[in-house]
């Protein structure tokens, strides 16, 4: 039996369209996923050119299963992120970090014929997140990605993608609940970074262009905010333990240096074809660390919707509807640079 | 009582110069060392034009107490690194990094009458560090600054002091003995790092400019070796867990890059008035990480000379007397770039 159904893609002329995927029948741990939300992402207007399948952040039901998927059954809600496979047999794949497997999937460059702006998809099993019963499917779905992980597209258009993790971020750089995490950007990513940090129970210091966003970002948990824009200093009131930095290119980095606690650690999430530049012996001296990162794996992706649900951590969304006319309307408006703060296609 | 004796100070001619330095009697903690032995480090040759006793390097024996001095007794051999004191008080000196205290008083900005080109020093009991039995007072004083940390003077003038911390690099970036570890340099740092990293129970992968230092390095403990000089490209066996860099300038990041292991851990050490440049997108897509540090808290350095006796670990030296002509002898020979690897003043 052959499985068909709709997807969007993207084309040369860098227009929307509607396409049919055909898959065979479900083969070892395949999952046939009926797609609910996806949410709209800047990795998505970046493949806007290519003639490939959109869409990397679904939730959905599950249809149908494969002869070798034991945990999932129809009817269940899931969701899927960046990373579709891996070959589970490498170091990395071995000690957790499968995101850094040589031969994983990911979307952008693997099984470009289907993606979450779609009625339906075909996944493994093993890549698949249960979402919590007391998380709307609507909310997961920019988690899939933003949360825990992220692509976004830089202002131009010779950059690479922008690798961003907010939720891996905190994770690896081993925060403390009894930081000074800094986050610099209030959007997509950084709305959801003040949540889980203040969720973590971290003083959140917030660093924005303008005052704009100062109401909402204290709302959502930040203890100070500061105004960025034309400084030359920052006084703070005290030093940052983390900083995740969310904006969309590299910031003024001796601003925020000379505010870093000794031995503070610095998460990067920003894209930028350019080096990295950062003043060099202040790092030295201060024993600061510089940590990349990327998506991220499975068990922190689990961990990360846990205690979304737990603590009801929410993106903030528009929403629009999974039809081409949609996600032309939500790609124009996260490239006008309007949404506020994550669009979301439902069908 | 007035305590009084030689020291050897740098001035503004730049020339080596005996003086007297005197000290009230001991108070509270205070220890009177006479001074066997000394390392000579780049730093020193960075203060040979200020007006300061000279040497952060020493050994010796205790000669006397003050009343407060309750574990060191006459005759017990210490020596001493760049740190002689800090608060006490504030979060990195109560959680084992007392290196970032604000208060700390290190080599070339506190103390200045007294160093350990010298024939005495009076310090703080809870500074010295007790030499292991079966070391040597003369492998020792290397050790106290260029095994667990060093400054060194770059070749430009304007630039800073170049911080590193050999034994520290490895200790804070969580070397496991299972890693390869990558040296770049092999000098008064590399060569010590070679051995200490062997020691782990690393692979120790060297980088050298040319061929000239393989085999000494392979003594040392090397298990792969690779000359740098003109390679536009290092094609080395495996990628690197740990990459801790001891030259003297910035080397040449892509080159490196290149053969890191997902997640691995970049130590530089290296003095550079520059920013830190290398290249952005590989740092994140790899999830590396950039380690800055500064020399070793107590108990690092406490385990470093205790690691280094368990496995009889020993700097290679040049002795040079600790006279007057001594000292000048010794610091033109560093300057010249002609020790091989470690000079030392033996009273």
């Amino acid at each position: 039996m052959t499985i068909e159904f709709t997807v969007f893609k993207g084309s040369k002329e860098g227009t929307i369209k509607e396409a049919k995927t055909q898959r065979d029948d479900l083969q070892r741990d395949d999952v046939l996923v009926r797609v609910t939300h996806s949410g709209v992402c800047g990795t998505d207007l970046h493949y806007q050119g290519a003639d490939m399948a959109l869409g990397h952040e679904g939730t959905g039901v599950v249809e149908d299963v494969g002869p070798d998927a034991h945990i999932l059954k129809k009817g269940d809600r899931v969701g899927w992120g960046y990373e579709h496979d891996c070959c589970g047999h490498c170091r990395p794949c071995l000690t957790g970090w499968e995101t850094m497997c040589r031969q994983r999937k990911m979307y952008g460059s693997a099984d470009l014929d289907q993606g979450s702006f779609a009625t339906h998809a075909v996944w493994r099993e093993a890549f698949l997140f249960k979402i919590p019963e007391n998380m709307s499917s609507l909310d997961a779905g920019p988690l899939m990605c933003g949360g825990s992980s992220m692509y976004m597209v830089s202002g131009r258009p010779s950059t690479l993608t922008r690798f961003t993790a907010v939720f891996n971020a905190l994770h690896v750089a081993g925060v403390r609940p009894t930081a000074r995490v800094g986050i610099v950007g209030v959007g997509g990513l950084g709305h959801l970074a003040i949540q889980f940090a203040a969720r973590m129970g971290c003083q959140v210091i917030v660093f924005s262009g303008t005052n704009s966003k100062e109401e909402e970002a204290k709302k959502l948990g930040a203890a100070e905010f500061y105004a960025t824009k034309g400084a030359k200093e920052l006084k703070i009131k005290a030093p940052i333990d983390n900083l995740i930095v969310t904006t969309s290119s590299q910031p003024d980095w001796p601003l925020y240096l000379s505010n870093m606690s000794p031995n503070g650690v610095i998460s990067p999430l920003s894209v930028d074809a350019n080096d990295l530049k950062i003043p060099y012996m202040p790092l030295l001296v201060n024993g600061l660390r510089i940590q990349g990162g990327i998506v991220s794996s499975r068990q922190v992706h689990r961990d990360m919707l846990e205690f979304a649900a737990f603590h009801n951590i929410k993106p903030i969304t528009m929403t629009f509807p999974m039809t081409l006319e949609g996600v032309q309307e939500s790609v124009n408006t996260l490239k006008d640079g309007k949404m506020r703060y994550r669009g979301v296609l439902v069908a």
